[in-house]
């Protein structure tokens, strides 16, 4: 099976936007078991997609396009599929009463030029858009149109067109809803496709593949994939597996290595530290506060991602300057002026104090030096010092993260959450 | 000049990670006047890389790759390419002496493998790295050996393959540095070329283009190039143009737009408005303090990332849970009884007294209802409250954004930080 994803937008080649549908399709598509083997980015002018979806369909069977479905002058996708197919437009009367009840709900009159949104090249099949007004396509191709040079012999299965809209709060929801049932049914993997990711913090990627590449071995000669990303500060494993043995080989590789990464896995799939942490911490209906200096609110920015996260984090206290030190987690003057604002001693009080002031069950502390400046011989740019505090320990970690600034407050937030969800755990 | 980028990496295809390069490299390119006309992603497969370079050859002036220049296995980039052009790889000494170094220097013992580094094909440029161990390589491509069967004719002018490591922080200095005087000396524009972008804020795209897109006409009639580009609460406009007038045409456009959207406009280039406010403090030794419930430490740690914050943001209290709202900033039990944490007089108590409680010259504060639980008929998800205090006044402004979470918190952050910009320039 072979896929491939076609991302439209002269936004994209000015670099004014970031590519976030590559990744979250790939992602979505390989844990699937449909991998993605080329993904193209295009200015949204006619030559450009016409010559990018032609090259596209004379390789994949599945090609997938984002954008360009819109109402405005540069949303050209779908006339220039529906000409390239040689397939004429119709407007679909399902399609203009969404975009009216649309409107209407939101009561702003509707523009006339928002009715090309319901314009469908024959024999698509339409994917509802309950998030916006411009619906996807999908079309069935027929593969002899689209010989490969390179891949001259034709191919007698059909191929597959999928047009999705740009914002990705209407193409996720529509890809889950829609699009995945379309490739159940219609291109169906001829085996069955099993695939896990564990994911580790605390331990490189070389380290990890030293500790599991030669338990793994056997499974891999039996056509098992094995696969490592690492991350800022963590490190995803990843096994994947076709055929009548996959879910045997997945589960075997999958207890191998929580035998042997143990402690090292904080979760699975899509989870992160900060969600874990929420779960773990909702469980056992315990709460958290912090006492961040120099990550600045990152780590609670990232607790606070997660939803429900206000049931576990009922404060925290960016204590960036000395006096804020002070007044809000009650450190000492006299700690300050003996050891300064980034030390043990500081981190110490700046936990035990967030805990007390607010009276949670944890709390995280962290002082340090993100730098670029600030940084002295003794305590170079990258030093940081994390606090953890609960009812029955005071204990404070050193660290160096020698990395840009916002590096630097993710790497050190990382650590922190580690610090934590192990104590939670009582791991090690 | 067409310009085409290769980003390899089979981490890229499973969408473990998320493809920066593409953004950082078309926008650095495109100030310039190099327009990426395409990008692909492949994975770090012999085929793979090798077919996306050929067609990219046949078609562009400049191709730039990314990835697969480290010492492991999957890093093929160099030998694929020098098998492709017919170059033989040698040893550089000058390298071999850089990575011997680079190792001495961490006090960490040089594995043979990578040495695979210090391998050049014939009659290429090394680019420096002086960030990490793998080198950067330029090459001047015949254009007869590869005609593309879509442009057949045999072109004199010669191509450029310049080859880039792939971790961020190891590319992009070896782009500014190597890369940008590469492209002046040996890809020089035809014409002049000017670019600038003007960033806003508090104005929807199609209200921005029709306040300045019949003004700018005239302009774009001689050649100027006009575009637009919609963020998450804010609306970059881009000018651009080439030849003898370009200069001369950017300018006007500027005077246009910053007289026709003035306070809208926040700032130009990479400027971020957490970037501005970091600056506009600083150059007036003011000082901010936060108290934010919904945003949960967003807003703090957007203002952390600007490089100097500890300056300005003394301390930012995240009160999530009402006895931290009590406690920390000394909102009324009463006020919380009565209205509700969400509410306009909650804002209110809590930016006065984040002021009051810290000391600082202004004050901003959030509460709202982030979602995804939590919203009421009254108060549906969505609904927020910001607060602004000074030595002069307090006040509070409603808005209502019903994004998911993290857009959510976003939006708002943004819309905190401009109440505080116009109150600090005194706008409006």
């Amino acid at each position: 099976m072979n896929v491939e994803l076609i991302n439209t937008g002269s936004e994209l080649m000015l670099g004014r936007v970031l590519n976030t549908h590559q990744q979250w399709l790939c992602r979505r598509l390989a844990d699937l078991g449909y991998v993605v083997t080329r993904q193209v980015a295009v200015a949204d002018t006619g030559h450009d997609i016409e010559q990018a979806v032609r090259e596209a369909l004379s390789r994949a069977d599945l090609v997938i396009t984002t954008g360009g479905l819109g109402p405005t002058s540069d949303d050209i996708t779908r006339d220039l599929i529906a000409q390239l197919l040689d397939k004429k437009l119709h407007e679909d009367a399902s399609i203009v009463q969404h975009i009216e009840k649309f409107f209407a709900a939101r009561k702003r009159p509707m523009p006339a030029s928002t009715l090309v949104q319901a314009q469908v090249p024959e024999g698509a099949i339409v994917l509802p858009n309950p998030n916006g007004t411009a619906p996807g396509l999908a079309m069935k191709v027929e593969a002899a149109s689209f010989l490969s040079t390179l891949n001259p012999q034709p191919s007698t299965s059909p191929k597959w067109l999928v047009m999705l809209p740009g914002p990705p709060r209407e193409l996720r929801p529509m890809f889950n809803d829609a699009v995945v049932p379309l490739l159940h049914r219609e291109l169906p993997l001829d085996d069955e496709f099993v695939c896990r990711t564990l994911r580790t913090v605390g331990i490189g990627e070389s380290q990890a593949a030293d500790r599991i590449g030669k338990l793994l071995q056997p499974l891999i000669a039996q056509g098992m994939d094995l696969g490592y990303c690492a991350h800022i500060g963590a490190v995803d494993v990843r096994f994947a597996a076709k055929g009548p043995i996959a879910t045997q080989l997945v589960s075997e590789a999958e207890a191998i290595v929580r035998n042997e990464l143990n402690r090292h896995i904080f979760g699975e799939g899509d989870e992160t530290l900060e969600s874990v942490i929420v779960r773990l911490l909702t469980e056992r209906s315990q709460t958290l506060a912090l006492a961040e200096s120099c990550t600045g609110g990152g780590i609670a920015n990232r607790i606070t991602n997660v939803p429900g996260a206000s049931a576990v984090l009922l404060a925290s206290l960016v204590t960036y300057a000395n006096e804020a030190k002070q007044k809000f987690v009650g450190v000492r003057s006299e700690t300050l002026a003996t050891h300064g604002a980034v030390s043990e001693a500081v981190a110490k009080e700046m936990a035990a104090g967030a805990r007390r002031e607010t009276g949670e069950d944890y709390a995280l502390s962290v002082t340090g030096i993100a730098g670029p400046g600030g940084g002295t011989e003794a305590k170079p740019v990258g030093t940081v010092f994390i606090g953890f505090a609960s009812a029955t320990e005071t204990i404070t970690i050193k660290q160096f993260n020698p990395f840009d600034r916002e590096t630097f407050k993710n790497v050190t937030g990382t650590q922190a959450l580690e610090i934590l969800r192990r104590k939670i755990l009582a791991i090690e």
